[in-house]
């Protein structure tokens, strides 16, 4: 089996995927948020995240993220148009689509990554898509974290998402997945 | 067998494609160009021509071109980086990369259009590879335009392009064959 071949970008969604905005009074780096980003620094992988915000609103959101990680938060035309995704791209100064990614909570971002051809992995516990932030998921009872998790991986899939993870934690063994299904021929 | 999908957008190169710049005093339309851009005018198809020019040298090319179609000359990073098509598409208010297609007859740009994810198209008779202009093209012996078609074919599909004409009049048929492409799964 040759080598896997290296990702050639990612993005994310920061509300909805990179950080937290529910009780506490500043905004937190999701759970493994920080580990995935160092694991993915330490590999040389270009990264961005994208949201729909204003300058300020960025700058205050994205204060837990490290500071090499680009920021896509001008929409030209917003989600579910591939324009924010591209232009991420282009500030990664990505050389090919292929091997590009995104991950996002947020099914009008995903869309987007649809549109503008990556790979898309969703994620089944954002805010967005289970109704609930980090500290009221983990005061849900596992049957209940269950049945919004169960729900929220139809919803990504029906979208037509490449992957769905339930945390970022899960991030690493998803791209070894992804990697392996580009090696057999497979294209988003 | 289901109706073939329709086509999102089409780029084209201007020089090596759409116009030609050779003997004549004035850049005339490339044989077949203003027949196919009307065929797809028809069909409502978005269509824009892309090439790395200053203002007044596209604005002194495109002249025999309808003014309907969309330019995009100024590239932010030059070809082969993805760049140029991505912004092309976006002038086009393209919703999906999916059935989005360059035809153009130099590899530099065909190479952008293939890291863009685009369809790519290559133009077997464009002057940059066989070193000709039109007119020249048409004083050869059909021996020697048959041994160029064939070196500028291979040379084009060592690039990677999915399709190669030898003149735009072809162009119909080749949109034929890769609808049918798409309709059975085909990915860029």
């Amino acid at each position: 089996m040759p080598d896997a071949p290296a990702f050639t970008a990612l993005l994310f969604g920061l509300r909805d995927c990179l950080v937290e905005t529910g009780a506490a009074p500043k905004p937190q780096p999701a759970p493994g948020a920080l580990q995935v980003l160092d694991w993915l620094h330490q590999q040389q992988v270009p990264c961005a995240w994208v949201d729909e915000l204003g300058s300020d609103d960025a700058a205050h959101l994205s204060r837990p993220l490290p500071n090499w990680i680009k920021a896509q938060h001008r929409t030209p035309t917003p989600w579910p148009a591939p324009d924010a995704c591209w232009q991420a791209l282009m500030t990664l100064k990505t050389h090919t689509l292929e091997g590009c990614v995104l991950v996002s909570g947020e099914p009008r971002l995903l869309q987007s990554g649809l549109n503008a051809g990556l790979w898309t992995i969703g994620l089944a516990t954002g805010g967005s898509l289970c109704g609930v932030g980090s500290p009221q998921w983990q005061a849900l009872s596992p049957l209940d974290q269950e049945r919004k998790r169960g729900k929220a991986t139809l919803q990504l899939f029906a979208l037509g998402v490449h992957s769905v993870i339930d945390h970022l934690e899960a991030l690493d063994e998803c791209l070894s997945d992804i990697a392996q299904r580009r090696l057999k021929g497979e294209k988003p």
